[in-house]
């Protein structure tokens, strides 16, 4: 769509191959880019992920369709059948993704403390800086004007954006993902009060970070206070995420992006977080929670299952009269006990009360 | 205020000139500065733009005040009368600006690659990196250790401040403002789930920005997953505002700090989005709507209008019980419901039902 | 816990000096490290600073334990006896600090202006930038990659983490703490209405800072329209805070992570702010303020206390029913004043309404 797509040309029958895939029709057909069903050309692959858009199927244009097997029967254009047109999409995407992949080397600009290890295959970008101590692990890339403090660890494969800050004493596992802007290992918010004035206190823990980590644009996560801050292995974090000291994610959980996680506080594997949700800190969430946008988490969870809070969006009208009545809600409710206890004076309840 | 507004002065003449404006009294009033009218010295120009604080303009020690017409009218002093006060001092706000004006060049500690195009008339200061095929325009300002990815374009006229950070592939009109910090074509969060496990999906869409566009310190702007993410002309980011991938914001719509808007969605034009808003992905907000503060916006608005979600502040205590009546909402209001199955069983509703 | 904490190597006798506290039991005890109570080792010092946790004081390894006087009278091990633990928990945390201290000096990709002065003790890393007329003082810490801007200065003793942006005229006292990230000084956003556009108002002001403040990772501090924005002595900022221009903090104050100020709101001293506050513009909070997290605050406080907005978390099923009902309650709370009505009509109301 942006002209960057025909960097890499592949045919249907290629792109097969890669994902264990069946043609139907033109094994032949050159495929250069990837785009959605509405808008993808002759040359573009397309995928149907949603049987809901169905019926845009018969109007495309695209040179190929990722489908089921149950969707590719009744399809008469060319497509790739797969158990799962979703996967199979997030899986090819790489190979048409235009972000460019940097030579092995480290630019002269570079910063490198003599103790650093850098393998030879890494990739280190102009203004990087690497403190005493750090390993950087094979095929890294780190993008421009990085730091990396002292003592750090990335694991193989990883990829760091333009811009990443790691404080020291940060290790992290293999293919992790940072993208710019985000600062882990920062000092968390630890102060102790005496007469009305804060006594700040050293953050002498680091952060542990596991394998296939996901960290968004300006995404923010602090050391521990004495002991780590963990990230588990396959977590996905967005963006403007804020982590706190001692907070502990288990493996695989997705963060959208806004939240903001207080200190100790401990959330489960698989968990689901949608943006902008809070969480006072000490609390402990279990595995497999959804917490729905922008909700308030004031205390543990320990069942699994779907949470919320808040308001739901009405007129600025409509809302300045709930909000009022929010603010009267004691009254009310003790107004409706009232004429309970008065229409009891005057008649017996009805019999059939199931709707109470 | 600050001792270093002093660098340029004008007579109250020669800004009127610039203005288009209409001196009443000294014109040879010599200004070097602007302040608020309660802190305006001698030399100062100030503005009544709401005549709520007319009162103030008795006492005011300023050099000269922009006034309407019909205010200058019962003003003694030296103004400088125009049709729109506060849209005048923001004109005129610009020739007092101590914010440092680069000279054309580029430091010798850029790196610059070989294939980037740089107006001979544009300023790149210490520590930039422009990656190969960038575009940078005439008289663009490019900060110290700014990161312009490749392909990337910036049109003529475009201040990016100290330390931003453009992915490859953003193409932005003329006359751009971009804060410190701010991330331009990041990654996108988008995964697909298979067994317990996120499989990241490459983000191989751009950024198109249109002309006068500002965006804030902080600020994020995911790139589009297949498309573009598309940000309009004159639209107004504000700090730490998350804006995901494939959004559409249209044009001239300003947006307050903190704001988090979810992939897909497509916002109008002319709309403001207070601080703290949160949207959802995949709905549309049409032109001209205004969302308060903190709103948590879930489905989209085909009106305009004014929108609002969340609950009044209380003190702590009074909130306690507003927040506990809430979760018993549901049962309150089957209790009503009740008492008026009751009630209507030992009398007829009155005929004045107006108030319900 | 992660190696690095036996950089130091102190006995008890030693802490005890530091502290001014009375060691009980084996003053020659070597500590190397800190810990919590149930994580510490025979060579770490613990504390008790919250009595809930006494009951882990029997079962100890700790090296030593940080106890009051009453605390002390039942505890067999050793213990360095003092009045405030968790006071001198934080002071003595410092000593065990893994954070690389610089050495003094410049690095030789630093980029300084002819005319900024800086302190022969400071330490300025690589890719640092500073401006001209900027003042550095004595024992300051510049991170890699800080950007200085014109005329700003750094009071003494204040550490600056890699990657902090001072735009210019951005004042700070003595022993700030700036973490990645922050942005101090960018422009507010200040725009004129006219005819459906936006025009920039230069932000001309600047941001002065007092002593002992912390900035935490990714905070932005805007600069002011006209006059400072203003951070008094011993404010603490946490992480991904936005202060819009000419907000003002009184001295003491603490912010929580992801808290939004909007333009020219004065708080007193004093406050606590928690996580994820949002604030309009243009009002005013007192001295002694504590906000529960994520409330919402549309108007000015000007009673000491505690105060807070939104809902509990619930069951996204219980939920839907709730947010449903707050839709309602305009209805609900006039059919109850209908039920009211008729209900008198039918019987007077009882004696004892002391509930209502």
């Amino acid at each position: 769509m942006t002209g960057m797509q025909d960097l890499n040309t592949f045919t249907l029958a290629e792109l097969a191959e890669k994902l264990d895939a069946r043609v139907q029709g033109e094994g032949s057909q050159p495929i250069t880019g990837l785009a959605a069903l509405q808008d993808a050309g002759p040359n573009d692959l397309t995928f149907l992920a949603n049987r809901q858009y169905r019926k845009l199927l018969t109007g495309t244009r695209a040179g190929g369709v990722l489908l089921t097997e149950a969707d590719a029967a009744d399809f008469s254009g060319n497509a790739l059948v797969v158990a799962d047109p979703y996967l199979a999409y997030a899986r090819i995407s790489h190979h048409f993704d235009p972000r460019p992949r940097p030579q092995p080397g480290i630019h002269p600009s570079a910063v490198i403390a003599d103790t650093a290890i850098i393998d030879p295959t890494a990739s280190i970008a102009a203004g990087v800086v690497v403190e005493a101590d750090a390993v950087v692990g094979a095929n890294v890339t780190l993008g421009a004007h990085c730091f990396v403090g002292e003592r750090c660890r990335i694991g193989a494969g990883s990829w760091l954006a333009p811009r990443v800050t790691l404080y020291h004493d940060v290790r992290m596992g293999e293919r992790a993902v940072i993208q710019s802007g985000a600062v882990v290992g920062g000092e968390g918010f630890g102060f102790a009060s005496s007469q009305g004035q804060w006594h700040k206190i050293a953050q002498i823990g680091g952060v542990l970070i596991g394998d296939d980590v996901e960290i968004g644009a300006n995404t923010t996560i602090d050391r521990g206070a004495l002991s780590d801050t963990v990230i588990g292995n396959g977590v996905k974090l967005d963006n403007q995420i804020q982590i706190a000291h001692n907070v502990q994610i288990g493996d695989h959980t997705a963060m959208a992006a806004c939240v903001g996680i207080s200190g100790s506080t401990r959330i489960g594997r698989h968990c689901m977080i949608a943006g902008g949700v809070g969480m006072v800190g000490h609390i402990e969430i279990c595995d497999n929670v959804f917490v729905s946008g922008m909700t308030m988490v004031t205390r543990s969870i320990t069942e699994p299952g779907a949470y919320s809070s808040g308001t739901a969006m009405q007129t600025a009208t409509e809302w300045k009269k709930s909000a009022a009545r929010i603010r009267q809600l004691d009254t009310l409710a003790k107004r409706i006990q009232q004429l309970e206890k008065q229409l009891s004076a005057v008649t017996p309840a009805p019999r059939d009360s199931s709707e109470s």
